[in-house]
């Protein structure tokens, strides 16, 4: 293949960086919590700035908090290459998820600089804001806006649950940017990230080349019964939401286990993440339950199918249980495959370099899938313990690490000077 | 039957009372939130005290903020006869459950007054501290300690979930009493209290004469499974600590449909009413969820069964879902019967005054069934509508309050007027 370098990027710096990452928001338990743009955010924003800055880029923000680190190219009128992550974590997550794909982008800058070379095509290295949708509950938040999915005015007005809005956070750390935060002409976004699944370490798979993300459907709902006394009220007279509320998610687990529950790579994905009971007192019949939904399949058919039978048999488990329900549905992405040539440059620069690889669907949301939709975009994944991820035992080895960012390099490098005749 | 007074109560002065009590706390919805030992029961025990002085009552508090107000009898040596209940709320309570037999008491009083009637033996209404255990875990905590149920310096060290102990919040709002908070000498309690059930309404009876309470089993429930990534991991990998909390709930419905589930007097009881989730995040999958249960029966042999069968069931139906269960039992309770003179005192007194009743066991735990436990006890039940409690649209007639109080009074004067010969 042409265009790779054969150079070797720095891992003991890479993990040196990681983990001085991963003191801001460090929990007890090894993990991290960033929760996206409160302070430790900022911090860790300032710490990211501050390296970026240290290393030649010049950083500029945009009106969502979305961060470019620039460096020039051989020909500064081509449009950038993109790489990057983001630094915002779970309550309780992990070191590496997002993390990762920021540092080894700041990784590959510096090798660049280490080793002298000069891209033809400008790059820059992106942080977006709020991949979680932990604290708004609107995940790939910042990249969303950005790619146009999500109108910007109505992100900025969504609250956290202490009635914070998201231009609020925003400035109260400091980091709504003046550049308006849509797409502008970029030549291609990699993103290297942790597989958050078990695939890659069950087939001793080092790089996992992303051919797409798989398509997703997302529900809020909110089951109403009626509160009452918990020790005078009949079995006959009880509208209890809690108990409706837990068939529906016997419903959720029983959709997705349809779709294989056998092996690894079973495609299935069915989850209930949040859950709140009111009035959640001990003596009280819950009255209202309301709670996230989502389902994940590689196959569009059959988000298209789970659309049409779950919110039917969710309804009718919650009525025969004397309860209402109301589902909202917050959204609906399509399968999105990833562009053939960017996909190409990772399968290659992996095989290269020796690394064993497998394709693979991503099971997760992640901003390269906003991309996709509007810039030539690929991912990289690397294995991770257990395939164990939003956890803050999330864990991953050095030489992975390095060999997801040394993959990172040459399908960077190789894009960037790309002949564009 | 000999000493009923014939006297009537003033039922316009005890309406207007309840819903001066009911401002205090008051919700939008038309309920009340007076949760224990916080700023709003403050206000209502001031304002309950002012008018016990009003009546020439002398209140005084113990070491639990439990309030006793005094009127003296011909006898000052006799023991005196308790009535009363208590002002605490569910934090989306209503009006009546636990105020309607504190205020039905200070209208017996100002009653007695108005009617220049000294009893024989003095009478104390009785205002007991957080009988609705949701904001510290332990229902009738304060007539718990009194009765020698609980140990007080184990219920002052309770703490709330922002950590404030039982202690700090009772000094906190200047109602850790100097009298020490334990049984004394007393000759009788009744309670009145609203039905919380709808048995009394469907059968169109206006009293209930409760002969005892229904014997209980609280547990708190810890599922631990582990929190992971909801995109990523396939069924096979999951331990999803929501999926299985579901099946307990199931489980626990079951079991109390077992105990039938065609009619309003129905005994089977079982509720999970709080639940927590965590992390509680859309996109992970739960990896703990921590919850009560209770189970309650007329029956000890049921509760026994229950407490044999249920742990097992629970923590096999968890284990299946690849999680562990944590079961602690909180509390239990053998079926309490109630004092066979004071329940046929309330029998009479319902005769007498030609109101139409019905004998009944007690769903709900109540402060006189932990009395019932050291001092002769009975309690009165009025209706309420459509049976509904723990809820803002808790609601009972004027009329139906008033019927209770003068219940209360003729019991209450019979009881303190009787012959010790």
């Amino acid at each position: 293949m042409a265009g790779l370098t054969n150079q070797r990027i720095d891992g003991a710096r890479l993990w040196q960086t990681l983990m001085a990452m991963a003191e801001i928001g460090a929990t007890l338990k090894g993990g991290v919590r960033r929760i996206s743009l409160s302070e430790t955010d900022r911090q860790g924003r300032a710490r990211f700035a501050a390296w970026c800055e240290e290393a030649g880029l010049r950083v500029r923000v945009d009106s969502m908090g979305n961060m470019f680190a620039r460096r020039e190219g051989r020909d500064s009128t081509r449009a950038p290459v993109l790489f990057g992550s983001h630094l915002d974590s779970q309550p309780t997550g992990g070191k590496f998820d997002g993390a990762l794909g920021v540092i080894a982008g700041l990784e590959v800058m510096r090798s660049l600089n280490d080793l002298g070379i000069v891209t033809e095509a400008p790059l820059e290295l992106v942080n977006w804001t709020d991949e979680e949708g932990t604290r708004f509950g609107r995940a790939m938040m910042g990249s969303g806006v950005w790619a146009g999915l999500f109108e910007e005015a109505a992100i900025k007005a969504l609250k956290d649950e202490d009635g914070v809005s998201v231009g609020a956070a925003l400035a109260a750390i400091g980091y709504e940017g003046e550049v308006p935060a849509r797409a502008f002409a970029a030549d291609a976004l990699f993103e290297l990230h942790i597989e958050q699944g078990p695939i890659l370490e069950a087939e001793e798979k080092t790089i996992g080349v992303v051919t797409g993300a798989q398509a997703q459907i997302w529900y809020e709902a909110v089951v109403t019964g009626q509160d009452a006394h918990a020790g005078t009220t009949p079995p006959v007279k009880r509208r209890d939401a809690l108990v409706a509320a837990a068939r529906v998610i016997g419903l959720v687990d029983a959709l997705m286990r349809e779709q294989g529950e056998t092996g690894i790579a079973d495609p299935g994905r069915g989850t209930v993440g949040r859950l709140y009971v009111s009035p959640n007192s001990p003596n009280v019949i819950p009255g209202e339950v309301r709670f996230t939904v989502d389902f994940r399949s590689p196959e569009d058919a059959r988000i298209a199918e789970i659309a049409e039978i779950f919110p039917v048999k969710a309804a009718a488990l919650v009525a025969a249980n004397g309860c209402e329900l109301a589902l909202k549905t917050v959204f609906r992405v399509p399968a999105q495959p990833f562009d053939a040539g960017c996909v190409d440059l990772v399968r290659q620069a992996a095989k290269k370099l020796g690394f064993s690889s497998r394709e693979m669907v991503s099971g997760a949301g992640h901003d390269a899938v906003h991309t996709a939709t509007v810039i030539p975009t690929a991912m990289i994944f690397c294995s991770c313990k257990d395939g164990l991820s939003h956890n803050e035992a999330e864990s991953i080895l050095p030489e992975e690490a390095e060999a997801g960012t040394q993959v990172l390099f040459e399908a960077v490098v190789a894009r960037a000077n790309r002949s564009l005749r």
